[in-house]
């Protein structure tokens, strides 16, 4: 079992000299509060003529007249609600696509993405599938994808994953919980249209939030940070800071939570996450818990590893009167404990990047057991 | 005459509703120190075959063995070292695409421009030009592009123009100066290399380094920001002031100001310049002073619309012992005054993004030329 996406993200140690990583970027993207009536436009000369419709993937959440009314659908183009209730999974990849392909002859002309991460990643990866024999759990790994993916772009309705930016897509497979790590994931366009946040749920806009800033966190104290991660991881802490501590308003608040999900989620480019992400792994990875409310859930309890981020945390936890979850880990038995350990210490690359190269001296399953009792 | 290439660059106010420029980013970036060395690697799955060489232009700064030795040539590939010391122009495009047309057979494999701003501007308009009919002079404006360029890759040896990142190639003409403005412009690869800049002369590292951070109090103290725009400005801005005011290593200052550089592009996306930048022009275009050193000369005088920004700068020109040249317009006659003047003051976005909308009413050409006396 392996659950880390991003152990190759950085630099190579080939032999002699380092090796670093040729990092694709999203090449195309629109930023504006409105933009979002923008679409059409942007689809239009992409729209490859009757039979290759373009398939809309959208957070059911959004399942309501007047959004619907929003979205440019023309002659025979679809579009799909799905629940982003559960993390996205590599069979419901592969049943997407099924269906696309079962609905229309041809191609489509590409795959528009609409929500959060899970939508963000489920259209990525059907993207990718599309053009692309066998299913998805094939993908999972690290450059494994070898025909490029159809035209996809990413609308994200709620800001702190950094999916949007990211060259990944983190399913759940059948044996594994594993990114389809690719330059093919990456998107073509992606429209930032910070209205379309307007109406997010406060816990859930915290938890992706912090999500966005625990990394930020990890990435910025982590070892393996260059000059390039941390001006991105930078400005992202910077803007979580301006949003979640600060006092500005609440246009101004939406703005810089989806530029810091940007920024971040570029920062990782040549970083990794830490601690956080490695406990929170093993707590979804378990207990089916939601990636944001399972980073917040464990960074509480880092306050060893992470003194100025955790103290942050606690005031914005308290200023937007946040009451997480307790007792998650209550009533566990010893089985449950010792498959998070074991996934939580798998994650080599996140501890390294942590503690350093012999965190192993520092970190036992002992140790990481009684971090996991506090939650 | 037309000198102002970025009129266009942020929204357009189209009836009813804000219209968003859809903005196009690099779409593939590699950073580190060292880099350089894998340049052949990223130009290999790009190779067409014999009779597609790649084209190498590099300032001529780096005509010396050491350096060519690096550079990855194979087959009949060509190297042309080309002289920065004067700014860029159609008729250079124009030749150079002639020349390249003369010696091979097919269209090259790619153009790889290894330099500062006027190699990396030089190295877009030539890809863009070689698939393109006509000159580079029909080129010149928004959107005139019809055809993409070829493949193109930007590997900057100074840093501060941001033209690593930008969507535009400003040339001089035969009648403007103007950049050719266009998505087909900005590169497809760039390559990062911090060590690239080791050699740079104080003064010239000084005066690049300052078209970043003179950009930057433009755009972030000016009427068309917006949260893209400000969270890169403000990122670039810091980077600066931590390499120009701070006591940072030699090797983190490379680094961060390369980023400075890369940010500072970016900013540009959704922001305008100011009045540094429209003075700057009138002085280039009349004297042939180059874009940094010409920035420096107007902004020292800035005071008044650049309070916080001048006085950072003086202590920047203190901190180094930079001796700006004096006396610049002494010995200048009315007809000098006027054209630059007039120049300056036909970039109507600049001055409206400086003072806004009714900066006519603050600015006439006698204030102006008052303003130019000084320098």
């Amino acid at each position: 079992m392996k659950l880390d996406d991003n152990l190759e993200q950085r630099t190579v140690n080939s032999g002699e000299s380092t090796q670093y990583r040729n990092f694709p970027m999203v090449p195309r993207v629109i930023f504006g509060s409105g933009s979002f009536s923008q679409l059409g436009d942007i689809l239009a000369p992409m729209r490859k003529g009757p039979g290759a419709p373009f398939i809309f993937l959208v957070d059911d959440y959004f399942d309501e007249a007047g959004f619907i009314d929003r979205i440019p659908r023309k002659q025979d183009d679809e579009i799909i609600f799905i629940s982003a209730r559960e993390e996205p999974k590599t069979t419901q990849v592969d049943a997407l696509v099924a269906a696309i392909r079962e609905s229309h002859d041809g191609i489509p002309s590409g795959i528009i993405g609409i929500g959060g991460g899970t939508l963000l990643d489920l259209a990525k990866a059907v993207a990718i599938l599309l053009n692309n024999k066998g299913g998805a759990k094939d993908y999972q790994g690290w450059d494994l994808v070898h025909s490029p993916a159809i035209y996809h772009v990413g609308v994200p309705t709620i800001s702190g994953t950094g999916a949007e930016v990211s060259r990944t897509t983190v399913l759940l497979g059948p044996e594994k919980k594993l990114g389809i790590n690719s330059d093919y994931t990456t998107y073509d366009q992606v429209l930032l249209d910070p209205d379309l946040t307007k109406t997010v749920p406060k816990e859930q806009w915290f938890y992706t939030g912090m999500d966005c800033y625990i990394h930020c966190v990890e990435s910025l104290t982590g070892t393996y940070l260059n000059a390039f991660s941390q001006s991105y991881g930078e400005k992202a802490m910077e803007l979580c800071q301006e949003v979640f501590l600060g006092d500005i308003p609440a246009g101004e608040s939406r703005d810089k939570l989806m530029m810091a999900s940007w920024h971040g989620g570029m920062s990782i480019a040549y970083s990794q996450v830490g601690i956080a992400h490695a406990m929170s792994y093993g707590l979804s990875y378990r207990l089916g818990i939601k990636h944001g409310l399972g980073n917040c859930l464990v960074f509480q309890h880092l306050g060893e590893f992470y003194p100025e981020g955790v103290a942050l945390f606690e005031k914005m936890v308290e200023k937007h009167g946040i009451e997480l979850p307790q007792g998650i880990c209550a009533d566990l038995g010893q089985e449950d404990f010792d498959v998070m350990v074991n996934v939580s210490m798998g994650l080599d690359a996140l501890w390294e990047n942590a503690l350093g190269k012999d965190w192993r001296k520092q970190i036992d399953p002992g140790t990481l057991e009684s971090m996991f009792r506090k939650i």
